[in-house]
């Protein structure tokens, strides 16, 4: 195995989802495919200190709860909604990836008349999948009623869609949209 | 001047924009008119404690300049993305409150069919409009050729809308939203 030639071929295995999705969004943006962007992270900000002729430093601070999804936008004019995750699971991914508060979000914009999914990478197969979050909201409550507490990866396969995996654009999950909600 | 008297009728006037648009956008949520929401800000996390049995503490992070707009979502199935600003000049708000990632940003949402917009409040009359992303865009361009380096608040007065202002919801920008792009 030469090293050079998986570098090349395998290049792009070790990245994150995250990673990959940023690298996709600036894509389309480039390409003026769609304008979506990941949101920061929500941080609470305890102390600030304000040095004389330098840049505010922020010396105390802590993550919080999103209570939204993470990414957000404008794609063939309608409003899109996703949150990504990855697993490290085989065979399923736990719900406590996901929140109360971004549950009640999906089910929201989907009453607004928006475009809401999940995206699922398994990171033992690299395989991921986008997935409507009408699916995500079912298993959500079913869950709260004595149900499964993960979805299983045969569901993704069954009812989701396997995203293309390239160079660029990295996960083409537009593609995937164009399929299932245009 | 009674001082309750006061507090009752102008208790709210000394509240900040984006507070007031924070009040706005959950009304607006629990009333389930809109999904609107202001970005979190984006840091720059240089450094991170992770204590023992305790939350992981940002001990070193700045803040970084948004490359988009602050607010964005949902209302009547079309994508909203707006920014605000404050100005204690009386009668104009300099252009250097904007950036061009953020004008560039408003032309390509409206290039994909989205509703882009900026609320601006006149702090000193607490006079509050909502312009149009493309008149900003115009201002921004002429400026970068000679042009003035602000928008006169005559001209939020002749091409913006007024928004009206009460106690629920504080600053009801949709009621423009309604007039102007539907
Ligand atoms: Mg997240
Ligand atoms: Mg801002």
């Amino acid at each position: 195995e030469k090293k050079t030639g998986s570098e090349i071929v395998y290049g792009h295995r070790g990245m994150t989802l995250e990673e990959d999705l940023n690298v996709t969004n600036r894509y389309y943006i480039e390409t003026d495919r769609a304008v979506i962007y990941k949101k920061p992270t929500p941080i609470q900000i305890v102390h600030v200190d304000y040095p004389k002729r330098s840049a505010a430093k922020i010396t105390e601070a802590y993550f919080r709860k999103a209570s939204t999804t993470d990414y957000n936008g404008i794609y063939r004019g309608k409003y899109i909604d996703f949150e990504a995750k990855e697993t490290t699971h085989e065979n399923y991914i736990p719900l406590k990836n996901f929140h109360a508060h971004q549950v009640e979000h999906m089910k929201r914009i989907k009453r607004h008349g928006g475009i809401g999914f999940i995206i699922v990478k398994f990171s033992q197969s690299s395989d991921t999948y986008l997935l409507e979050s009408d699916f995500l909201a079912s298993f959500w409550d079913a869950s709260l009623s004595g149900g499964r507490k993960s979805i299983p990866k045969r569901f993704f396969h069954e009812h989701g869609h396997l995203i293309p995996q390239s160079y660029l654009p990295r996960i083409d999950y537009l593609r995937i949209v164009n399929q299932v909600f245009f």
